[in-house]
């Protein structure tokens, strides 16, 4: 699993810890990266603070891939643009191409606001996907997207041809036995199923105590013989369902 | 609002970033420490992995408090003890008054799993709020949390008397005026309120663009000068709704 490539994302959202709205973004980031075979390693949701995140999206840059999602409107919390600029040690400057699209807006405050959102960071590539009118910015690995949900949802979908990785298989087993009682059972097939992720989720319901254990792998052979060595060590009538990865 | 207490929040959660399951305890911690006027500064998820847990705590412990959730379970990946162990340079060791807790259970697989929750890092205090029967367990400024929501949520809840901040009063305008339109309004009361802090939402409706912009601080007196100084600065007919702080 280590060879697949790997994601990070910045979510520039004081709103989120300031809990005025919650993330919707990072669930959507999420699924979408995992049904491309990349491995969402890590999420920071941080302050608007230039400072911060300079510090961060540089952190973030060792991913194979960093997506970074609000500040980039026109009002005095809007900071990702200088952050990312700091990150990389470049100035922010004017995009001429963005500068072009501001044409035909008629003079007035609304020009003004937009005209700041031309000011972007030395060596922005303005990636124009199939079907949309305006361009996806990205710096280096750093994909730069809007915080208002819709917004952030769109314009993520439409950068499939820029992100792919290898295929990624996933099942499940669910069984009725309590994490505590399986432990030794889990241990042993984690042992002798190293080239898969296990994962083992308790799952508290008021009839008993039920455990959830996930298999990934970059093979549906592998991954089924990891549920099916699973199931096999458990008793029958402790095994509630078995889903086998698809495809 | 610099010197408001701070915590970070570390959500140790493959199953999140691999899109298993949505994080719901980041939304709960943020409104839980906001209505205890504690700034909620960043919050990481990061993988079931000890070096990364061990790093990100360390990075975390910065803050006047620091919560994790996830990974204290018995199985493989619950490995959020031997990071928090290792982000304080201290072993893994049973803790004699949880091995206590124990003896009511009879000996079998249960017993064993319960018995490796028992490990904890060295130094890590028992604290006993009020009503509950199992001890939150907190090392230094950490308090660990588990990953289920449920116990998440009652286990914070019940944290209360160990983290309190000053008060924190806040109140908001929605303007019918999109946000580009406004931005010079906005920057002028940021300017003159220099002691709150006030963020601008774009929303994006059907019927057209609107803006919310917020305000935060330390007294009501001061989040309602800001509001009705913003409030003043558009025409009366753009003002959607106001909402003075409360209390």
């Amino acid at each position: 699993m280590s060879s697949r490539p790997t994601a990070a994302a910045v979510i520039i959202a004081t709103e989120v810890l300031t809990a005025k709205v919650q993330d919707a973004n990072t669930p959507v980031l999420a699924r979408w990266l995992r049904a491309r075979g990349i491995r969402l390693s890590r999420v920071v949701v941080i302050e608007d603070d230039v400072d911060v995140i300079a510090a961060e999206v540089r952190a973030a840059s060792a991913a194979t891939h960093v997506f970074t999602s609000g500040g980039v409107g026109p009002t005095h919390d809007d900071l990702t643009m200088a952050g990312i600029a700091a990150a990389f040690d470049v100035p922010v400057e004017p995009h001429p191409a963005l500068l072009q699209a501001l044409e035909g807006v008629p003079a007035g405050p609304r020009r003004d606001g937009l005209r700041r959102m031309c000011n972007v960071p030395r060596g922005t590539e303005l990636l124009y996907p199939e079907g949309h009118r305006w361009p996806t910015l990205r710096l280096r690995n750093v994909f730069i997207l809007p915080g208002v949900p819709s917004f952030f949802e769109k314009k993520l979908e439409a950068l499939g041809p820029w992100v792919l990785g290898p295929p990624l298989f996933a099942g499940e087993v669910v069984t009725l036995a309590a994490e505590t009682d399986i432990v030794d059972q889990i241990d042993a097939v984690v042992g002798r199923h190293p080239g898969v992720s296990i994962g083992s989720y308790p799952i508290f319901e008021p009839q008993g105590s039920h455990t959830r254990l996930t298999v990934d792998g970059p093979t549906r052979q592998a991954v089924e013989a990891a549920l099916r060595d699973f199931e096999a060590s458990l008793p029958v009538s402790s095994v509630r369902s078995v889903r086998l990865p698809e495809g």
